[in-house]
């Protein structure tokens, strides 16, 4: 039986319904600040972001309840901060830093208020982290979570590292995570909680924001992050490129904790290092060894071919991650 | 009973898992041309895209099937030119000239190939009418249709039209059509697919777009798109501009067309003029009747106080549109 007698108006929980869009727009910006690159930020018609280079680099990434994330496995905190993340990578992999993000908000009428509070309050901490602005969106109704985040950034007058400029006589170089992710999503999937190293790493991947421009500044030929899986993802550079890559294992850092998850479940961390996406590590391509800089790991080499191999020869474990497929 | 006997391979309709995510990403983008400020179209992490102006407007609209559009009211190729469209106009309403568009489609594995080609045909067509370039996206699976839409613009060093600027004794001017898509709509919801004209204007707004930059070049004061009716949007400028508006029904054109349409509906026209969404004519405040550009129509005057007044006294008819009100 419903109470009714004098308790306060919601003691259900809060929904997006009962703050409605523009209350709920209210309450995600009330208090944060903006960098000074955002000239004019939300509340208006459009917002105005200063693009000092004369040119913007701009990227789309679509998140969905189910197919990307869990409510059940993630705070809503976790889901907007890997949101954001996941799109200043692609922004980093340009040789870019994040200037500006922008949000897409489909939820259900019945989404409680604090979880599209969390998943805004998320964004904004991770927008900080990388010293970019949040500085427009739009909450609509839909049967399921659906986010769009779109990021902007500056290329500071650096020419921006494509897919397309790996050569021959290239080593090939990475900064950041590779396999924590996949770990992650290993043990969250038997139904544990821990080790919270790889799980935090499911949960919010960490990309190394500033060794995008780094890399662009130290000559980098081609660069990409590593979203699908590394061999998955490389594919994409040697298509681009023209160029074959060779993955070499006694260089590639196969962390201990890794080790240790995999023993206990059984599984090879190689191949989550290999094959595991979702970490937003760079990859990048250098004229020469030399050239690649602190931080950074040399993994390989780039030759004459089209192909992608390990040691020498065609991994046999499966790739990445395509969707629809 | 399946037919299995040596039929081509995709006897029931092809679907975007049949075609793939990148598939379906080479289908779109194949044969079309971007415009000059695209300096680096879809393929790479992200696009890089030319801000003259040294500053980016950027604004992020979601659409979502069953809420924003109808498959069966409108073709795939309407709802990709209307998605487009409604962002466009934000652009335009700060007096930018739009240069680039990022697509995040988020669609059930089960949709027809055709259908998000139909969607990204006239999202090209549409972005193709402003001179802007298609120059990113991400497709991705969820259980309904869900279309976000970023769309950047250039100021061209002018300065932005805010919702703030409107002062006492300016006029207010409006381009554009008010009403036609809402007289669409009541065509459509009683069962009726004409006159073409009204149910066309609801599948796909026109948006004035040169008439935004025009606007700011001649002195707008404050400028907005309507998007949720003309009283509703007005009274986001009163609040931002600390203004009051009166709008004068003599000034206010309702077209014979839709006056046609109200009376076989028994609608009253002036209402969906007034308070009909989706048009997204754009509506600005002029320092003086002189500054009210060319194809422009000035309608009513902004004075001393907060309030919307319709020829000095409340409207009556109820205002306009809120997401999850």
């Amino acid at each position: 039986m419903a109470d009714n007698r004098g308790g306060p108006a919601h003691d259900p929980p809060e929904t997006v319904a009962d703050v409605g869009e523009f209350g709920l727009i209210r309450r995600v910006t009330a208090g944060r600040r903006q960098p000074a690159t955002t000239l004019l930020g939300p509340g208006d018609d459009a917002a105005l972001v200063a693009a000092p280079d004369g040119r913007v680099v701009a990227s789309t990434d679509v998140l969905t309840e189910g197919v990307h994330f869990r409510l059940d496995w993630s705070t809503p905190e976790h889901v907007g901060r890997k949101a954001i993340a996941v799109n200043m990578a692609d922004i980093a992999a340009m040789g870019a830093v994040p200037t500006a993000l922008l949000v897409g908000l489909a939820c259900p009428r019945t989404t409680r208020s604090e979880v599209a509070e969390g998943l805004a309050s998320g964004m904004w901490d991770e927008a900080t982290r990388a010293g970019a602005g949040l500085v427009g969106g739009d909450v609509v109704t839909a049967k399921e979570i659906v986010i769009s985040v779109t990021a902007l950034g500056d290329m500071g007058g650096r020419e921006p590292v494509t897919r397309g400029g790996a050569m021959p006589g290239d080593v090939l170089a990475v900064c950041g995570r590779l396999g924590w992710s996949a770990a992650g999503l290993a043990v969250l999937g038997r139904g544990f909680r821990s080790p919270v190293q790889v799980v935090g790493a499911y949960r919010v991947p960490e990309p190394p924001y500033a060794a995008g421009p780094q890399a662009a500044a130290a000559g980098a030929t081609a660069m990409m992050d590593v979203s699908d899986g590394l061999l998955a993802d490389l594919a994409h550079i040697c298509s681009a490129s023209n160029v074959a890559i060779d993955v070499r294992t006694d260089l590639v850092e196969v962390p201990r904790r890794l080790v240790d998850v995999a023993t206990a479940l059984g599984a090879d961390p190689m191949h989550w290092v290999l094959t595991g996406g979702e970490d937003h590590a760079l990859v990048a391509t250098f004229p020469e060894p030399e050239a690649v800089p602190e931080g950074w790991r040399t993994i390989g080499t780039v030759g004459r071919g089209t192909a992608v191999t390990v040691d020498g020869g065609p991994y046999e474990g499966g790739t990445g991650w395509q969707h629809f497929r």
